[in-house]
């Protein structure tokens, strides 16, 4: 049996700055951009805590609330929540770094599941997490809850796009 | 008062072949990226539905019940389903195509809020949307319903994010 | 024998938005980035038409009547015109999208051949293309006349090139 | 009244490494990604002779005779032929080098039309071209034919596709 | 006067997945896409202790010990270990992720000189670094050394490149 | 055994336009762009001295003492100076061109080594290099000097980064 291991181990920073490609013409970050470089350390959070490549399954509601301009220092901060037999969910949290005196700003969050898979497809059983804060823990126990949102909207998606 | 248009109006149609740089090391298209070429569609199709540049403000819940591998043709069709007074709801349905004799498949789909805005973050009106078809008509109706999915969402990511 | 096929079969739709870096520095779309566009969404209607990987082997004359800026929504739209033995012609037809109440402006055309080939370089047969519309019929017509205008432009070509 | 210039003013090389994402999935050169490496030499081509961003208008017919395969390097030269009064002939030749002790192989060509415009689309004048060999006397000459075949090819484009 | 900062401030991490355009045909990360990325991650360090946008001046030699293979995870960190006048050093260190159970390995380092200019060209003055530990002492006393060393190669590259 | 070769074997030049994603935010080109095009054009010039794949092991001292701005045309030159039994020093020489009546201006140069590997990482002999100008010559004899200097900042280096 695989040792559980803390959320810490996954833990995967990344930063970028917004560039001109990164922007649409009113010089705002593309939502679809930042989705993308979260997944990227989601991907990457999930590797190092299975040791195996791991593809996303879903991904729960997400807001903008703000928008990023060109020439922004964002960061994204991955590492898993909480693991279930073959599936794990991970959060990315975006923060954008202000001048060096001003604490940053966080600016989004996000959950996503994702599996390990062979590359014939068959889902591999992943180490547990054992939460080590009273954050991880809040965040381990939410995300039972999140689960069961998950498999609603999944529902009423389909029934909507029925055609 | 501008006129309502119907959903064909903003009808977006992207294509693209799944390459190398797509894929993560088991060539299966990394879920990220298939979120920003859907963003991408969805952005075009609210520009030709509104005139203006517009913002990713939220995205439902999305699942990737396929894995896409490398070489794959993917389709993505984006069209406006309701618009509010500042914010609209767009589909977007990702397709795979196969050999010419089969029919292509479905295999994703996601439902994104955008806003029209201008360089200074003001919120503009967006003409409304006439459904012209049943399924027009369902999706329309339907809207309202995974707005409050949406807000509920964002209600239980904000308490489990708070530390 | 294989089934000929109509056009429509392999009609293909891209949309791109043109950004900074599809430009050169008066914000006008590079000639060669629109090029390579229309060669990507040719290769997939191949593919859609034979179900294999396809190569381009020549592209007929080619025009760039208008300047394209930066911002602009550009469609680009490829179907099989007619199929050889062995290799098929496609046009690409080029869409510029303005505002919902504006139609769209055509603002460029071109003719490719490609052929259907295995990794070793074999050539393999195509299916033929049976034309539904007169606007189909008068373009498969015509790819006979362009046929032989392409091999004048390749010994005129070959002669002034040789040093 | 500028001065007359000779083609090797104008002279541009730019060697590229043919990497996976330039290639489809038989591991061989996309049609497409030459000409926009090409159309870029040529442009460069032209900001050495003019002083100026010059912009793409059309595109001689082109055949790609050779596969060329991932891994390969392949060089392309750009320099003017002739210069018009508002507009330049430019030829981009396509060589692929091979081991040190063989010589390179050239596997394609083709010639570019450019014009000098500033950002409100005004034309500008060029300077015009000395040639100093008998090769680029040659090429200046025919330029005048290949002229006249471009117009012939614009008017059978514009029959075929109007609808 | 600004008040000095420690090099914490401007710690900066970013984490890459080495992918197939990384890589030569040996499937070995280029040196020079590994470089590119130690100088962005270095420039966003210099951004968070400034408050301005950074350009590099000067690179310390630097050494390539390993291969990095495709699909590996890259680490990169940079902070500032001094800072001059108007120029500061950082150390870009390079580590690469292995699978949880083992410590992940130093793979590569380099210095970079950076400076703190105006749209105009203007040099900034940058606050001060105010060492913490025991290794941020030692490297902040190298710094200077480090900048002999460079003047001396220089020279050296000066003399040997006239002609 | 091989026959040894010029330097002029090797010779490689790219050209490059400094497009917007090419640059910081002060329209500045990137230093680590520009060391990732010099590495390109070095580990090209390598494979045509060798007929093989070789990768960077170590980079001198480099400076950059000009601000290139975008828009501006950048050349970039390289060519083996010497080879060693398993290792080869590489010059890369980089060039601003500007408006065709005056000359082009030298704005950057560094020494790269490379070695010859195959896939298992086994290193492989290099033909020699046989100088043939004065300027040659000279990079030639001075090529060992820099390798003790290399050598020597490598200790230091190593030193400094203990920790």
């Amino acid at each position: 049996m695989v040792e559980p291991l803390p959320p810490s181990v996954s833990k995967t920073t990344v930063t970028h700055i917004v560039m001109m490609d990164d922007c649409n013409h009113t010089h705002v970050l593309f939502g679809g951009r930042l989705m993308a470089w979260m997944d990227e350390a989601c991907a990457i959070a999930t590797y190092k805590h299975t040791g195996m490549v791991c593809a996303t399954v879903s991904l729960q509601h997400m807001n903008f609330n703000r928008r990023i301009k060109i020439g922004s220092i964002v960061t994204i901060e991955a590492q898993l929540t909480r693991s279930f037999n073959t599936s794990m969910e991970v959060i990315a949290e975006v923060w954008q770094e202000s001048k060096h005196l001003n604490p940053r700003l966080k600016v989004n969050e996000a959950y996503f599941t994702f599996v390990a898979m062979d590359k014939d497809g068959h889902k591999h059983k992943i180490p547990h997490i054992l939460p080590q804060s009273k954050a991880e823990q809040l965040r381990y126990d939410m995300a039972l809850e999140r689960r069961k949102i998950g498999l609603k909207s999944r529902k009423l998606t389909s029934t909507s796009s029925e055609h």
